[in-house]
């Protein structure tokens, strides 16, 4: 079993630090929150520049080109709407220490970013989605094998394609928490990987709470087979729990010391 | 969905305080223990005494009623080797708060206390083992189901029986991990209440990991349906941990203030 995949979420223009950096073209405070996230574990870094519609296909190829230099051609998740800029990214990514991942196609508008990961040989986070909320697993599932046979007619490994059925709140929609995680487990069961947007499960609950409401959704999905999660890796609590799932399920083998490795 | 049902460990003779509690015939420490735990959540109490071969029986009843009138008829579970102590104790046990639990039935020298389970309307675990450390999940589901004939046979409610696949501790016996949780799926698939000894999965694990472990391998038991577990209620993180799947699973209703319920 392989260990469960950290990509890290804190390079997102929703922050004011990062909005600034990116219009500045300022690098430093993107480095710092890298560098933070991989010190705490972090896989992967997202790499968030919003609907980026003015000088995305530059932004990205900043970003992409100044992070990669500063750490050791780190690998990268591309997050915009913006496909154009996806690809511009794409274009000047090094792929030394893994393939991109464009973050995200679903089966509705971004249908399209599939054919940009077969054609570019990246991974890409498959949203089982087409418009809205997904009603139910039968639509989601109907969704995930929509992109899958996509994916797979145009070349592609089914496991670079990172399934997400879409974590959704707790607060407000509890009751739909149980389908979602067996979701994961029915796209797991048929030998797919799977990916989510950690935080969402606990968006609007006290601030407090949040990192034990992640860390206990995040146990009770890779029970389900979750293989990935966009997250914040310098959260203390969500972390411990991931790495001793992966003792758990033997992906790495138990040491005293192993919450330190 | 129910609620996680937890039952207090920490009424224990290995404890040298509670041994000496009992020794003395002085409630007083085990009053301690007992306000400790349902103070923390706790919904039953193991009272634990151990092999009592001398003076078992006057023992248990001993203690059962010395609770039981302090904490307003306390539900508990009685523990120990001791059959005959065990009946003794469910004579003078007041179920008004719940049926008295037997700990613990197996599919071996044990299997008579499924017999004084039906014979007084208990509840018993029942330890999916005969000898030694049961080899597989064939094995355990053999007893499981040997069990719960004998049970049905003298009219139990198969409910009535809390069937423990037997954790066992990560640090020498990880590669057991999976397939005892997936022997709490197989179990709880067949609609059958399941338990456990939580706190196995940590033993020898240096103390500030064992919160961490016991609680990521309760959500990830409970994501496979464990509906209990003997277990220390003043575990903060695990105890948080619990109620955030009982809020995951509906079996609780989301408030801001669910934590502190």
């Amino acid at each position: 079993m392989d260990k469960f995949m950290i990509i890290g979420e804190r390079i997102h223009c929703i922050s004011p630090s990062i909005r600034k950096a990116i219009e500045e073209r300022n690098p430093e405070p993107i480095f710092k929150r890298a560098k933070e996230q991989l010190d705490a574990g972090a896989n992967y870094l997202d790499f968030n520049i919003g609907p980026a519609r003015k000088d995305g296909e530059e932004i990205m190829q900043w970003g992409v080109k100044a992070l990669q230099s500063e750490f050791d051609n780190v690998p990268l998740a591309l997050d915009t709407t913006n496909k154009k800029a996806i690809e511009a990214g794409l274009k000047v990514y090094n792929r030394e220490k893994g393939k991109p991942i464009i973050n995200s196609a679903d089966a509705g508008e971004r249908i399209g970013n599939i054919d940009l990961a077969a054609e570019y040989d990246a991974m890409s986070i498959a949203l089982c989605a087409k418009e809205g909320i997904t009603k139910d697993n039968d639509e989601r599932i109907a969704y995930c094998t929509e992109m899958l046979e996509k994916g797979m007619g145009l070349g592609m490994e089914p496991t670079d394609l990172l399934f997400d059925p879409l974590f959704l709140v707790i607060k407000g929609m509890q009751d739909k928490q149980k389908e979602v995680l067996e979701a994961i487990k029915l796209i797991s069961d048929m030998g797919l990987r799977t990916c989510c947007g950690l935080s969402n499960v606990s968006n609007g609950a006290p601030k407090e709470i949040r990192p034990i409401m992640d860390a206990t959704f995040a146990a009770m999905a890779i029970q389900c087979g979750l293989t990935s999660a966009i997250m914040n890796p310098c959260d203390k609590r969500l972390m411990e729990t991931i790495k001793t799932c992966d003792v758990v399920n033997g992906a790495v083998l138990y040491a005293d010391s192993y919450l330190e490795l």
